[in-house]
Parts: structure tokens; sequence; C-alpha cells
């Protein structure tokens, strides 16, 4: 123990289960293994094309300063259009906050939203980040157990009345579960009748597959939005995204952003300003995720994983093992030992029961994921 | 009023007060009149060249997904070398944390060392953000006020024994000063005394003019340093800096940042681990900076303004006003009426006695400093 002051509660937050997967895949890997990653949650393609061009000329053509807090006015603009395209909205790009990932998003919604310990609900299973960095901002995690019924959402009678605010993800990681117009409406009137702050968590709009997903916006401006370049737009490492907000939180944002943030990545902004054009690239990417998708739905049960959640969105498949393992880590082990292929334990997303779950990622390359159901298929019918 | 809840008290952080010179800049260049900029804190220069050119290599060679939370490891080690050339100290790469800019660094670092009430002690004058983060973390600013005759910086004998921690920065923003060894040792010592984690600022170490700036970690291990490729490397907008912390820390650093942060920017990394190479470039920005320097110290005094902080370091010289006004925000606004030049009120860091200090930067082209030094010089003869 060196001389170093303790650290604070607060930063005590759970340590990712995959990472220990990603590890066990690394070493064997380095032993001269073949691993096929269904594990990893990004897509394997880069940024778009265009992008990339975008970004080389802006480079040349003048010092990348800080930019406004907000983020470029013209990125901003651009992004508002895509809610015409995409929902058939008119959204003022003023109530737009261009933002360092949904990453920053979510620090930025939480900090201007909650106070130290407001309980915030959050769907379980669930992307981990959400309970850890409530945690590390002094709030208190509800998490809310939801049900294959209901497609792995919460739903308005789950919602309890003292929370300060509630997370939902439409498509979700890990389930890639959606929720409809009438399940987000209904989500929503019950925030608001209870002064309960609704997030919703968008960053998987634009993989979908039948029939698109909803956008909180679409049923309220009284809610805040999180969305981002990383998924559908292919761009996970540029780290930058985007919140909307209602219009008379803008100012407190902002003042937040110029704090906290400075703004988000000047290059990553030109980037994703050009993104926004690359339709055909990102429909090429949405096709191989169609194709693997396709490919998952058709093989996975008749390897033995048969009790999946409706795969709406997302690039995940969620599937129930209880009747396999109580162990989803141990069992994540051995799968990667004997088949070799990186699956995600359920107790990064439910730590209550987690045990009895897997999530599998089909981002990768179409001969990737066809390898990896050989796989898995040869490996249950040796089990 | 919507109907949108409330937002948080730990949200009401207080407005950039140089936010108003900027917008009181930008009309004045629309109506055509030209504006002299000594209110802005970054490089006027671009990002060097190797830099660009190695992330426009790294762009076409594969995609820039997520990298690991703490960074690319080739990074963290050239970023250790650099605590070879600069100070002579032999660095663990595994104690560095490459983060989004010093921004998230400080979120890292008090997320890492305080809990919600905690109070935390920071020089004033001096950056605005440390106050207004603390806030946005329900932590609570404690302002020292401190002394022309210690170069506006805080001493031992002034820490209240009940801090959880001390923020020093050194070179300061906004006076360009600079702690010795010796002063710095004492404030190490005086906070491992009373267990005050010890925060070092020194995003402005390499830009220095007599002598060299001392880091933290030249005194102790036990204390967390964050630095910046924003300003010596001339990278704002990138948003790429580093922490280094005790090593037994790294764990719980490396845990808050998967989750808040995912990563630095991929991009900006690559851009950073480029940077490193640029001596030439950087040498060059140097010697722009210390001709600035000169003829503001040469031109101010004789303009009225000689009440002038030591610059040590950094692009800034802060300068007590208190004989000509008590109103540093309509002197400011009134020097850029009328002279045409922008420079910073001190209110911004220092709300206790900024009313009679302004800042001004000279991080721009010598033709702008002299441009603006000729004006600032007619300006104060015709008052």
């Amino acid at each position: 123990m060196s001389g170093a002051r303790r650290v604070s509660e607060r930063s005590g937050v759970d340590p990712f289960i995959v990472m220990d997967v990603m590890e066990q895949a690394r070493r064997a890997e380095a032993a001269g293994r073949s691993v096929i990653h269904m594990e990893v949650g990004q897509p394997g393609t880069a940024a778009p094309e265009v992008a990339r061009a975008g970004l080389a000329r802006a480079m040349e053509a003048g010092p990348l300063g800080y930019t406004v807090a907000l983020g470029l006015p013209e990125l901003r603009a651009k992004i508002a259009e895509l809610y015409g395209k995409w929902y058939g909205l008119d959204l003022d790009p003023g109530r737009i906050v261009v933002t360092a990932g949904s990453s920053a998003g979510f620090l930025l919604a939480f900090t201007t939203l909650f106070d130290a310990g407001d309980r915030v609900g959050l769907g379980l299973p669930g992307y981990p980040s959400y309970r850890q960095i409530l945690k590390a901002l002094s709030l208190r995690a509800v998490g809310i157990e939801t049900a294959a019924a209901n497609r792995y959402q919460p739903v308005a009678g789950d919602i309890p009345a003292d929370l300060a605010g509630l997370i939902v993800a439409s498509p979700s990681n890990p389930t890639g579960t959606m929720l409809d117009r009438d399940a987000m409406a209904a989500l929503i009137a019950r925030c608001a009748a209870q002064d309960t702050a609704f997030i919703s968590d968008e960053i998987y709009h634009g993989i979908q597959y039948e029939g698109r997903a909803i956008s909180a916006l679409e049923v309220s401006d009284d809610v805040y939005v999180i969305n981002s370049f990383s998924k559908y737009f292919s761009m996970t490492g540029w780290r930058i995204g985007w919140m909307v907000v209602p219009e008379d939180h803008v100012r407190t944002v902002e003042r937040l952003a110029q704090n906290m943030f400075i703004c988000a990545p000047h290059a990553s902004q030109i980037a994703a300003l050009h993104a926004l054009d690359a339709e055909a690239d990102l429909s090429a990417n949405l096709s191989v995720y169609a194709r693997n998708r396709a490919l998952m739905l058709e093989r996975l049960p008749g390897a033995g994983f048969d009790r999946i959640a409706p795969p709406d969105g997302a690039f995940y498949i969620y599937a129930d093992v209880s009747h396999l393992t109580d162990d989803s880590v141990k069992f994540a082990s051995e799968i990667l030992e004997k088949a070799g292929v990186a699956v995600t334990p359920g107790l990064d997303f439910d730590p209550v029961r987690g045990g009895g779950t897997l999530r599998f990622s089909y981002a990768r390359a179409t001969a990737d994921i066809a390898e990896g159901l050989d796989r898995l298929t040869a490996f249950m019918a040796a089990r």
C-alpha cells in the first residue's frame, strides 16, 4: 500500500465481465488458435469513406481548434434533417447537443437532471455502463427486471413512483428488442405523470430489420434523446454522438458541456458531418447485418440456443441458456475454450438473472458469423 | 415553461463571462470591424504536420474502433518517454491513462478520489472549469485566495485541514506563474500530512521561458498529474490528454474510464502519438510565443498595464487593473469597443477579486500581438 489517499466510494464500479472473455480470447489467439468474435459490440467496418476523405481535406485546410460547446452549427443542422428523414419530425437544430459519443451524453444528461442520491430506473438486462456511470455520479441505479413477454423492455406498471429518471433503450443492448409506439408512449406518460425524467437511448436507431425504431421525440418533446455515430454510422472509436434536449434545458446543458468537455472532438465532428452523406456505404453495412441476423436466426436454434429475444434491431441476440447453465461466465469460457467462439456472459447486463443468459453479437463479416455458427453447432452437439 | 422536469441543483454552474466578450467580438467583426483576439486561450496553429499525416495514413489502413480504455499502449509508452526527456524521470507507462483532453482527466480524477459533499481546494485566480466541474459532481469547491507575493499560487499554510483534495496549476491559467520545486514540495507535503489528495494540472508544461516547469511527479508518486496535448502540442480541438495516477489507483481509474468514456478518440490518439515526434514544429511555435511574450512585457507596462504577475510560462499575462476599474467586465467591453482588442475579464478566474483584473492571451501570430499592443497603447493614452 502506497501512501496514496484512499479512493472514493463512488469509484467502486463493477468490472466488465466481458473483459475477461476478451483477455482469454487474446491469449488463445496469441497461442495461435482461431477465435470468432461474437462478444464485441461494434461494427468491423471503418467510418464511411466520405467521412474519412472529408476529414483529410479539413485537416489541411486549417487548424481544428475548439468548436463551440454545442457543436458545429452545420453538424447540428444536418442531424436535425435526419429527424425529418427518419421520423418525419421537424426538429429545431437548437435543441441538438453534439457530444463526445453517447458516453458524454449520459454524463451530461445525468448531471443536468439528477442530484446526488437521486434514484434512476433502468431495465434489466441493459447496458452495464448506465449503472456504473450513475454510481460514479453518486446516483442510485434502480434495476427493473423485464419479462420476455414484454420483449425484455420495462412497462409502465413496473416504474416505481419515486424515480427521478428512467432510461430506456430501443433497440436494446443486449436484447435487440424494440419498444413500439404504444409501449414508448405509455412509459413516457407514466414518467410525465410522476415527474420522472425520461431518457431514451437511441444509439442503435437505423439498425433495424422489420419496421423501424420509434424515437421518444415522436411522442413528446419533454424527453432526453441520446444518439451516437458509433453504430449505424460505424464510427465507434471516433467518440461522437448527440443529444436532443427540451428547449428550455439547452442553456443549462450548454454551460455544463463548456465546463465538463469544452467541445466534442473537432475532427470527429467533421467526419460525422460527412458520414451523414454516406447513405450507400451505410446501407451496405446494414445488408451485412441483415444477412448475419438471418443466419443466426436460422441456425442458432438448431444448435440449441432456441430461447431468444425477438431481435428487432441492433446486432445482438440475447439467449436464455438457463436450461443449460446457471453460470454464464463459466459457460462462455467453455464455449471459447472448446468451440473457439467468444460470446458475452449475461451477467454484465443483468446481475440478477444474467447467470443464465448469453449475448451473441453479429456485427462482423458474414463469413465469420457462418464459421462461428458451425463451431457453436459442433460444440453443442458434442456436449 | 414546458412540462420538462426541473433541472438538478448541481447543473447550476456559472456561465463563462468571456463568452459575452467573444459574442461582442463576433458582432463587431460581422459589422466589418477589426478585432485582435487576446481573449482566446488556444494556439492559432494546427496540430503538427506529422500528426495530421500520421492520422491520414491510419484512417486508410483500417477501422479506428474502440481502443482499450487506458489508451493505445504505444501512446502510453511514448508519453512515458517524455517524462524521461522533460524531467529525467523513469515513469512506468502502466500508470498513464490517456484521456479525452484534460477535461476527461478532471472528471476521472474527481470521481475516483472524491465523494459527494467532499471539499476540494483550488487557488484563486484559477481555471474556472475546476469549480464548475466540481459542482457538477456534487463536490464543494473551496477557493483559496492567493497573493502576488506568492506568484498567485497557494502556499502550504493556506491549505485548510479539512480538504479532500487540492488542485494546483503550474504554469497557471490565468497568471502564467509557476511553482518552483520547493513550493511544490511544500504543498505536496502538507497535503500528504493531512490526507488531502494532490492534483497537479500540468497542461501548460513545455510552454515556459525561463527555467522549466516542475512536475509534481518529481516530488512524489502519490499525486494525480493531468496533462494535455492541447497547448504545447497545439491540438486543442482534438480533445486528447493524459493523466498519471498512483500505481494502486490504475485499476479503479480504468474501470471508471471504461464506463464513463469507453476510450479517448482513437483518431486523436493516433495524431497525438505522431505529435510526440514533432519537436521542430513545436519549437517553432514556442519561439513565436517567446517573441510575443517579450513584446507584451516590453510594451504593456508603457501602455499602463504595469501590475502584472511574473509570466513564467503558458501564453497569458494577468494584470491587476484595480487602480483603473472595479468592473473588469465593463472595462473589457470598453477595450473591445474602443480599441478593437478582445481581452478576458478576471471575474471568470476569481469571483472575489476578478473585478479588478484582466487576462491577456498572446497565443496568436506576432503581427496580431504587435497590432494589439499598438491599439491598447493608443486607447490607454486617450483615456
